[in-house]
């Protein structure tokens, strides 16, 4: 059992077999090709807004490009301090911004609200050594694995257009917040107020295929040259493109999120009925973040359960751990199996009972 | 019939069956996993002598981010004035070099002399307002499709030991250069003090392989960070490693650059038996360069053939174009036919017989 | 009654004076005069010790470029939350520092604690995502107005030594924090462990002369073409030179920091004999923290009085500001006269009395 | 004798006295003071223009600050191959443009031609590789003395309008131009399409004052950010400020800027009646750039004149510098005075002579 992460298996079948498909013949390079055109329409006709797309390597890279975009060197961006974009792309935003920083408020399960931001907005001083805030970046899933609902959103958006900030959603597990919310791309997005957002398709089944998706043309103008200069345009552009086509054929992305997301619940639900075992955030999407006796945590480590262990910065007020428990984090995907949720629970179970025995 | 580039083409069949036997079952992310391991390994077999390895996503990543190892933000890198380092990588190298300077100097073919990098060195003022010089870059191939010769890239290595810079080397065609010389990776590279390097296998047989590989353990020490906040670290590390072990298993990749040089060579053979034909450069890799008459040029554009017309800037001291010449180059792959050759002989015969009638 | 800043007179008499003698005739530009060699040798009895000296032109440029020499640009460098480099220098370091991150970490009164540095570098996760910890700055005087003593300095350069950080000084107000410890410079400095100093003098009687102080010639070597590139090379260097030398001559320069130093105790000493009126950190140099009644602050406001108000983010545990009251800050120069400062006290008599009195 | 510069004096008297004046009294810090706003209104009467002034402690730091708002990250900037920002700056401008890329083209004199720019922009790929042209900066005088007229200027800005680029001027030695050509700032200026200013005013008789002159609003909108996160807004900023005031009081600063350019004739006139001397670009600001027999050069050095060799790069079509000859740069400043000239004639004569007899 590995739930270390939703990035440790490789592409889904439908992904694959676009690829294989797509390797054949000559194509023009650097994503000039009909393939890659046909996909940025795709992406149009699935967020029912004009888009300029770009596909790129990483989600890293999309979101990276993405600040670039929204915010200039001497600029600030606001972000949750746990964001995956202060905290785990080792200073790749602050790289392509040139040195503009990335400022991390607190907020419960890795979410902003509305008026933290504000009052820190509120906070700074009017003055040139201030640099000035000029855009704002939420998760979707947020680190903490819960979804933004699109009235929260919607309550941010509102934020950032009254003090002129650009908004940029992280949307690295966006399929997954997508089907939990059961809306539409379009009103998870643009409809709210984001301007661009990362949208990842990697960890839902792709090998490597990555999206910006840019709803306010603005900060599409000079993409492509900041594509190109970071070494973010593949020649083989098919490789993308192939795969987003396997991607979005038959809905293939929502089964796979649908699925990661049930297997989430469903682990959650055996995890809770355990003594002594809590949520410390509600299980939204394909991420549980139980809070297990650590004896159970160290029975499921002994059996070779993979996951990671996790902080507890973001937790309601008043919540806690004791210093018998951890936090833990299980990140579920399309490929994870009924089996496989049982073989845990069956682990963790035997811990709990060897741990109750003694 | 496309010539334009070799990168028009997907991967090759065995580089595409290792991909899809990779595909199955979990492995760490981030290039973590075992097949990752083994391709490094298989590097410093291949190029006998320990070296640290980065699997990244473009060529102008590669190049970017060893010149970046190599040159301090203050420093200057001394390339050829055609490099593609300088020319086509929409100031990548600067980006990543955060503001360090490339300095082109002319030289024949794309090559750099060594007398002519030395008398540039004497030239530059010794005063703080002088970025000093850094490292020396090479393209091998170059880009007018010659080929440095082991000595040839020796001579420059003292030039490089003498002045405390570091080398380079541009090996985006590195297996077509290679086996035009019939030498060892080895002998083409860090026997001759070759530093670092760009390892391409995209254009020779991968979806997108490249690789820097470096030589001099102190421009590998902060590599895995310069990667990781450009958002070079794929996070399904197989796909690239896959593609490489499908493409050095049983000497693929030799054997695809020997098809592509062979089928070079055929064609340079056909098209200098028209009159009036000539090649720029002579055909040492995998792209001819012919000056044709721009009769012949018509003819094969509206017949449709794709290929790029090229600047004069490198040619021989005394050669020119006139202006019923046209210069252009044409690119030949792994995935090239014998077919497609003779079709462009055809073409380029016909065009030039019906110059000679009118 | 200016209170603002110390920045806002000019320079004290010698130091005009020495600049005005200085300007005569012809020397050498950018800083090749004999006027700057000499000032070198002099910071280097001053400190006893080698030291490679760098006039540059404000303190925020020679924090940005000292800490730039010790941080690449994926390092982390650890300060405090409030420190002048991460809070109002409109993002110079991480500009400098190539993109650099700065990370605050709380502690009373503008200190860092040894163990809460310590302890957040264990919290810091083993993987390349985390960009590596390469330097520890702190400001002498701390933004609060108290004072490392030498065994704080001390004790958090055995950190540094320990994990392998640079260890920087903000120096802004250097001679203040140096004659209210009644050390050498040397105690407090490079035998405490720092590696490089921002050397201030502007504040404290100069025009326009700061100094970057390196102790560690490893964090020396590139300095003059990183001033160079950032427009920091002055060509008539004189200017600061002759500043520096009417600074020295004669310790005017301590003669000047204990007379601001002594106006601030006069204040707080004033201050606090008034019902209501506290200190919320120590006066330890010549800055004066009061808390008091909000409508004492109001009838100076009124009075025309110029100071700022301050945050309570580095109180003491357990400290509060409550809602009649207002923190303030207080700065005293070299410049304030004793008139100055009774009449501020007389001001602030007069609003407490008729505050008592309504 | 020493002509290797004109920042080789100190400030001129009315300089010197108008700093000494403003030394006394408080002012707010940062340029927020009262003679600040002064001399920006004072621009605007002298350039006969609403302008955005900002004053800066560099040539350098002008100029980079000034590209840096025209030209974006990815863009490239044109300017001689000889220019002070592509030669003399150690890459600031580099730094400043975060890695944007500076285009040398050759020209005689340091003087570019439209012609030239056009042929080079016409022959830029269109792809995304290509860095997009977005300035063209001269200077004003050129690198080799020489002094762009109005129309001259007026034909470049028509180029900029037509291709979309921001037009610069590094006006290093603004006033010599000035009184050279005779016509208002403004003709030199914004009257033929420039948008963006260096203005400098350190060589021509202050100590250190530089201000960037933005006639273009949108150029000027982030200047104070970045400005200050260069480190270049100083606290006292009185100290530019006062010197401009007594730059520009009685048009000190022309009468200074005659002085040198008649004492530049002087020399090139003495000069050239001796047998084998002539000027490599004719004298028309304060430089002589003359070609002199190479034992009247060892004469001059021998006899302890300080001056520069230079190189010949842009000389006119057909000339050369002979074996037997050096090519000189003399620069004459507002100090120099007729003695000087004269024992620099002195000993040219007596080594011209000295030649002759052997």
């Amino acid at each position: 059992m590995n739930f270390a992460s939703d990035n440790i298996v490789g592409a889904s079948a439908p992904v694959m077999q676009a690829l294989v498909q797509a390797n054949a013949g000559a194509m023009p390079a650097y994503g000039n090709d009909e393939l890659t055109a046909g996909i940025k329409r795709r992406f149009a006709e699935i967020f029912d807004h004009e888009v300029a797309v770009f596909l790129v390597t990483t989600g890293t890279a999309a979101n990276a490009l993405a600040l670039s975009s929204a915010v200039p060197p001497w600029g600030l961006c606001i972000c949750h301090e746990e964001a995956h974009v202060i905290d785990d792309e080792c200073g790749a935003p602050e790289f392509f911004m040139h040195g503009a920083k990335l400022k991390g408020l607190p907020g419960v399960g890795g979410k902003l609200a509305p008026a933290a931001v504000s009052s820190y907005l509120d906070s700074l001083p009017k003055a040139v050594k201030q640099m000035p805030p000029k855009a704002l970046s939420i998760s979707q899933v947020t680190e903490c694995g819960i979804v933004y609902s699109p009235a929260e959103i919607a309550a941010l958006g509102a934020v950032c257009r009254e003090r002129g900030l650009f908004f940029h959603m992280d949307g690295a597990r966006f399929a997954n917040a997508l089907v939990s919310l059961g809306c539409t791309p379009a009103e998870m997005t643009w409809k709210q107020g984001i301007d661009i957002l990362s949208f990842g398709a990697t960890k839902n089944g792709c090998l490597m295929a990555e999206a910006i998706v840019v709803f306010n043309r603005d900060l599409a103008e000079a993409m492509d040259y900041r594509a190109k200069r970071a070494g973010q345009i593949i020649s083989k552009g098919r490789l993308i493109a192939a795969q987003l086509q396997g991607y979005f054929d038959d809905d293939h992305w929502l089964a796979n999120a649908r699925h990661a997301n049930l297997m989430a619940r469903r682990l959650a639900e055996g995890l809770t009925q355990l003594p002594g075992v809590r949520l410390a955030w509600p299980t939204e999407a394909n991420e549980v973040f139980p809070v297990v006796p650590k004896r159970v945590h160290k029975a499921l480590q002994e059996a070779g359960a993979r996951y990671l262990t996790w902080t507890e910065i973001s937790l309601p007020q008043g919540e806690q751990i004791s210093a018998d428990e951890e936090l833990i984090r299980l990140v579920l995907s399309f490929a994870t199996t009924e089996n496989e949720i049982a073989s845990f629970l069956d682990l963790a179970r035997a811990g709990s009972a060897r741990q109750a025995a003694e």
